[in-house]
């Protein structure tokens, strides 16, 4: 199948949506009308973002899902996607459709589908970017910055030990971002992808502020248990580093986090970890009390520690 | 420079715009309410969209222009780029430097400046990803697809020869873009990319119509005629098959093509090659009145062919 064939079965193969006046075909598509636009774009490249050689089908999830989470990380409304993909010269026609079909699928199901992009082949490893474009529904964001001392830090579901494959299926936390932007005094709101550690800190200092987050409170992933009687690290610290959780982050004065506690209806936990302080210290309180700084360990996608 | 060091570099180094409500650094851009959005994404792959060991600065000025020019060939107005970059790894500080330079100032030159992105080291050659989006201002956009029989097919600019520098260093041609979009009753438009033969059956194919154009009407650029005298191949088939001149082709009834003449009022030359014909059939008159097949001659990156 060439590309052009590769292109041509795409067009078949995704759905007509109201959102999409002009999907893939021509120089440009073209979005219907709507309010604020939430933009993203990330590279996803063999061999540092997922491993040479990973089944197509759980790449081309992966790529979707961890682009859908920063759209719901700014509690915005997924709208549609544009993938580009350089195919290593030779890829099997079976290994192309697992993937740009586990691409459409994944896009569809988490409301962003795709509605351009291009294929080629090249020279060179697997390479994919995708772009999600997010609807704000007149809310404003919720950006990074906004956290203020005195917030309750607030994450959705259980941390720690994707690598044993929940950074490849982990779902964007699409209805619980929208939720959480909608109560009213949310200050901010991020997406774990490079681990609780690492994104607080970034958290922290786009927002100018220091946060302590209790060590008891961490909601701590079956998953990091499992990896920690294989590796000996300790399943809280799989929790703090391990990256690719795509699970929310957010703060809110306490009022807003109870109201939030009061009506949250979803199947998962939503935990409260801890507090946004004065300074630009990040901080765990250890069970004893004792307060020690939170040293970011999940920057490198965690697959590559291995 | 790391990678993080990168983006604070860019951040820094990009203009505040008011249609960029929150550029680089949050989870996801925003762009202010504007109308329908027209949205393009394509990749640049080393070795295959430009060649191994390019001039970093030329290839961020060529990827930012080759993807403009689709919103160009929309009609409409770049309104923001979101770039990815997967960097091999070694790159030198001003390689990169030089790249991100180019691509900042030919996204804020070309009205779409850099909102977001990101930037990655990886084993494998240099790999970018440019999406742009346009504001349609209202207009509905021009469309491969809208080419109606007894239209004149009117071309921008000089064909031919870009394989010189021309692929490079082409501006993408938004105005004149705007322009025709806003002649009443402009029916399809298309930017060169893969060639005038190529380009013109892609339109024709879309439309479900058939093309005649004239060889004595093909503007033939002077690189055409430099080529030439090196390579031997004929100026106009340089200017039927080399792809990357960015100019734009457009299909209007006679009155609306008059009509834009009148009123055309750039440097560069706006000419009328030929016309749409009922059938599929894309054909070139020769000198002599003969006509024949136009074959496709330029899906290749021409400077591949060398």
């Amino acid at each position: 199948m060439g590309e052009r064939a590769l292109i041509d079965w795409l067009r078949r193969r995704i759905s007509p949506n109201p959102a999409v006046v002009i999907g893939p075909g021509d120089d440009a598509a073209l979005l219907a009308r709507r309010g604020d636009i939430a933009v993203t774009a990330d590279a996803f490249l063999e061999g540092t973002h997922f491993p040479h050689g990973a089944d197509p089908a759980k790449v081309g999830h992966k790529v979707i899902a961890a682009s859908v989470s920063d759209i719901a990380a700014m509690g915005c409304r997924p709208l549609a996607s544009f993938v580009t993909v350089g195919l290593p010269q030779g890829t099997s026609e079976t290994a192309v459709q697992a993937l740009a079909e586990a691409m459409v699928a994944a896009a569809e199901k988490y409301g962003a589908p795709i509605a351009g992009g291009d294929v080629t082949s090249w020279n060179g490893p697997l390479s994919l970017s995708v772009t999600v474009l997010g609807d704000t529904e007149n809310f404003a964001p919720a950006r990074r910055s906004g956290a203020k001392p005195g917030d309750h830090i607030l994450v959705t579901g259980e941390l720690g030990g994707s690598l044993l494959g929940r950074h490849f299926e982990a779902p964007p936390r699409v209805q619980e971002g929208l939720f959480l932007n909608r109560q009213a005094g949310v200050h901010s709101m991020i997406d774990i992808s490079d681990g609780l550690a690492t994104d607080l800190g970034h958290l922290a200092e786009e927002s100018g502020v220091g946060a302590v987050i209790r060590e008891t409170a961490v909601p701590v992933a079956a998953a990091a248990a499992e990896l920690s009687r294989s590796d000996g690290v300790p399943p809280l610290d799989h929790a703090l580093n391990d990256g690719e959780d795509f699970e929310l982050l957010c703060t809110a004065p306490p009022a807003t986090a109870r109201a939030a506690f009061a009506r949250w209806n979803f199947e998962l936990p939503l935990t409260e970890i801890g507090e946004i302080i004065e300074g630009h210290a990040v901080l765990i309180e250890r069970r004893d009390g004792t307060r020690e700084p939170l040293e970011p360990g999940g920057y490198e996608h965690h697959w590559q520690k291995r």
